[in-house]
């Protein structure tokens, strides 16, 4: 399909038909998901190390770049949990946190992102993402998730802690702990005590009260709000910001403030690895929730312009005082489910955000950092699920130790370690699997035109014909372990006359692969034995055609199998083998 | 196999049937492989920046090591080009050249490469090796080949002159003519001409002048040492050493010396990369030759064998004054050609050799280096073919890519650099092209159970039904290429209410696959279709039993795929879609 300003410009398509229901529907959405992203943008900035106005500036305008270039309906771009981690490491390697460099880098972190993931859309690079395995992002997650949580415990103590690892946090915590202050540890652990009963408890407790079902759903959501009124109030009511009680302070009251990353040769250098690392965890938690909700109404997710669509945001965000964003599960989840219809609702949303950075932030001013952290704590370790070491255990092994890797090293090395680590590993075993692959000597199951494994059916052989069928594709890696079973085969066995490759799995043969398979011939004929393949498919018959390959085979190429052994039985099929039952 | 004291020490299976006419034949391999081996072990040695000597020694006890523990009966193990470049190259980058130091860091890094291959063979790593892909190793050898030519343009004309990169090394070169030694030039030029001619033009020659094939091939094997033979005497005769033409010198006239590497940390973590890439490389063009020399014999290799003897002779090396070895190419297309039978004959090569360096070390006082170059450009230019871009251009798009890659990469950012960057490439391109597979969309060709490519085939579909067979294992890199296609293909056609996966070419699900194939599932339900799987081969199925997933589908499993469409089939089967003739 040829590109056209349409796929480029999604807005062009649901913007034509956009009426009264869904501006209705849309508002509503907007109106909750404003309430819901408040304090979630505020609590993301600080654990990305930033000043929390940072957190709804970079939910303003990426919010409106992301829908008129988004494919989503529902996806709610802003910052999210795990990015902020990552951008709060990538940074803290290279700038001192608090700096006036640390907000620069930020920005110049998220514009790079977005030139990444712009270039991969454009350039329809999205496969890049594939690499990252289900187990990897899982345990990665996971592990994320324990090292945020691990790092907010500080401000819910009130006392000073560093480190990038959860040795390190735990370390600094503990040696930290005589300078708790006790005022900030009240308000954290009650706040997070009843966060965790909201989540937790509260549905339960209200519908044995007999409260109905969608109001239960509304006080699920204004709880957070309403934890923040409550500390809020209670930080200004008893003086307790004189008490040491780290708050929010003064936040500018101000729409985002148009701003220009650093455009330093040596900065962005630095930034690169982590801005790519950033930009495929992102797109990758992006797409899956975005396709999650999209199979619920039917609608096309087009993955290259979501890429588009991110990489926009993303540069929005380094423009207007931003970070790091992404689409975020829970927020798109609650867009959705508050009916969201279109990205117009993601527009609404921005306005709302718009009005609170003007006309909020002076209520926010005694709001406690241990709330935020209360916040942050709560929403991370719903992200915490350890059952998958359990499942991919079950399953594969190979599996597993991809998880294992990225968790162990995503804990005690932090994210980039890990999160490579976790990919490399499992791109090597996946090419030792393939490069041992399954070889079956086959055998005519009797009365059919069918052949099968000789070792799991009853099959006619001839001791002068030897069939193998490979179950992988011909390339590099496997190409010489191919060489080697057929040579052994063949000189263990001097009444061979004929090898017969049956190529019904193999969906390509690399030039290595073609290399080998020329050798193969030649050795054979050395051995006077002579090649032969059957069933070969035909994209790799066309590449085959005019390769020295086929004038040199000393053998036929058989449509079937069947044809192959028929037409080279030395004797009246005969021997029976049967080394297993069926 | 249970690997038995025979697997280990393969001497124990040749050496009981060992007899007279094997012996005869084995002394007079060795003694016509001796021969050839004097000049080409002094030329390596140089080409490795080590003294003429030690390229003896290295012939010695790894050839009788490799007799004991390798299961080739023709290879002959010694200094060979490619791994001497790789010698010199590494070690420049550490000690400087004739230092104290140089030597014994050589001995060093053979010493870490026969632990690399005798670890590779002990725990069967020698797949490993299959990620050099032929085309990277053809284009690897060919850029070897130039540089090392290039490198011993400098001997040719007595001028001094560096570098590790083609193009350091022409402009030293060109910076150092005017301080040509006539005299060198002269003995360099005449020596390299003159065994270009033997390899070209005597053989037609001699047989224009009626003498017989016999007598040909004897010449041609004498030619290099009638050289070094005329240009020592020259040198010696005409006192041509006082004009500045360098020679060998003062040989020690003993046998090879009991040496010890070097053990220092920091040293061996420097060689660790250059170890590791020598063992990979010279241990794929060792199996390469014993694969095919043991094939014109019906003779089994093993290839996890050939790794312990490989690595026993290295660190045998490391013991005697020696450096990295392997099997080469022509020593031992000699040896076998010369009717070697056993590994003895490669036992009395190194006697041959150790009398040489016992009692002829003085006779090569006036040999000049010249000479010694001459003997190596002409060896390596016979590896210099540049005929794989033509190939693998013809052939495939992605191979070409990695050889040129490998080869303008070794050529001007040297060989570790070349060798990786074109192994990497080819990796990635691989998986690039896996994480892409060919989903075909198929329907039943009328009046068979076969279905086929609907774009390829007259074939009958049902609108409600779609049928997709994927011609990829489905593992991390393509499960999500999986669900887009699947969506997409779903989402845009209401008519459809089932979905086959006919799963003929899928020999492996992992994980990722697993969670994506739940997911499609899960996505399928929200639009009210059914997933169902066709002829899923038997060790798929045995994995998928017990999964959650199995519970959840919302469709079934046929044993084949006619049977599927035959269950769903809403209507009689009537829509005939033909989108291009046969």
């Amino acid at each position: 399909m040829q590109p056209t300003l349409k796929t480029y410009l999604p807005i062009l398509s649901w913007g034509r038909s956009y009426n009264r229901t869904a501006l209705s529907n849309d508002l509503m959405a907007a109106l909750i998901v404003t309430i819901m992203l408040i304090p979630q943008s505020l609590a993301y900035a600080l654990l990305a190390g930033l000043p929390a106005e940072a957190g709804l500036y970079a939910s303003i305008v990426p919010i409106m770049l992301y829908a008129v270039f988004g494919t989503s309906r529902a996806l709610a771009v802003g910052p999210v949990a795990v990015v902020s981690l990552m951008t709060a490491a990538a940074l803290s390697n290279i700038v001192e946190q608090g700096s006036m460099g640390y907000g620069i880098a930020a920005l110049s972190l998220a514009g790079l992102s977005g030139v990444i993931l712009l270039a991969m859309g454009l350039f329809r690079l999205g496969f890049i993402a594939n690499f990252l395995s289900h187990p990897v992002i899982a345990g990665f997650i996971t592990a994320s998730g324990l090292l945020i949580a691990a790092g907010q415990i500080k401000h819910i103590l009130g006392i000073p802690a560093q480190g990038h690892t959860l040795l390190e946090i735990l370390a600094s915590l503990i040696q930290h702990l005589p300078q708790i202050n006790i005022s900030t540890a009240v308000i954290g652990v009650l706040a997070t005590a009843f966060l965790f009963w909201v989540r937790k408890g509260m549905k339960p407790a209200l519908t044995r009260l007999g409260v109905k079902g969608g109001l239960i759903g509304i006080a699920v959501k204004a709880a957070p709000v309403a934890v923040i009124i409550a500390t809020t109030s209670a930080v200004w009511g008893l003086g307790l910001a004189d008490q040491g009680v780290r708050i929010v302070g003064a936040v500018p009251q101000a729409l985002p403030p148009l701003t220009l990353p650093s455009f330093s040769p040596a900065l962005l250098q630095q930034l690169l690895l982590p801005a790519f690392l950033i930009s495929i965890i992102g797109f990758v938690e992006s797409i899956s929730v975005a396709q999650t909700l999209a199979a619920k109404k039917r609608q096309r997710i087009d993955p290259d312009q979501e890429l588009i669509g991110l990489g926009a945001a993303n540069i929005g965000a380094s423009l207007t005082g931003g970070f790091p964003v992404t689409g975020g599960f829970s927020r798109s989840v609650v867009n959705f489910d508050a009916g969201a219809e279109t990205p117009a609702a993601g527009a609404f949303t921005a306005i709302g955000l718009a009005i609170a950075a003007l006309a909020l932030t002076p209520l926010i001013y005694f709001l406690p950092n241990a709330t935020l952290a209360a916040t942050i704590i709560v929403a991370v370790l719903s992200l915490v699920d350890f059952s998958i070491l359990r499942k991919s255990w079950r399953y594969s092994k190979a599996d597993f130790a991809a998880v294992l890797v990225t968790i162990v090293l995503t804990l005690t090395m932090g994210v980039e370690a890990g999160v490579s680590a976790g990919v490399g590993l499992s791109i090597l075993l996946h090419l030792y699997r393939s490069s041992r692959p399954h070889i079956a000597e086959v055998g005519q199951i009797p009365g059919t035109e069918h052949f099968r494994n000789i070792l799991r059916h009853k099959v006619l052989t001839d001791p002068a014909v030897v069939s193998l069928r490979v179950d992988e594709s011909l390339y590099f890696a496997n190409a010489r372990f191919l060489e080697d079973k057929i040579h052994n085969r063949v000189a263990g066995d001097p009444r061979i006359r004929h090898v017969i490759l049956q190529c019904t799995a193999i969906n390509e043969i690399d030039f290595s692969a073609l290399e080998s398979l020329e050798r193969i011939n030649e050795r054979l004929a050395e051995m006077d034995v002579k090649l032969h393949l059957s069933e070969v498919k035909g994209p790799v018959m066309d590449r085959l055609e005019n390769q020295h390959f086929l004038h040199q085979l000393t053998g036929q190429i058989f449509l079937s199998q069947f044809e192959a052994a028929q037409t080279l039985k030395s004797q009246p099929i005969g021997e029976v083998r049967n080394q297993q039952p069926d």
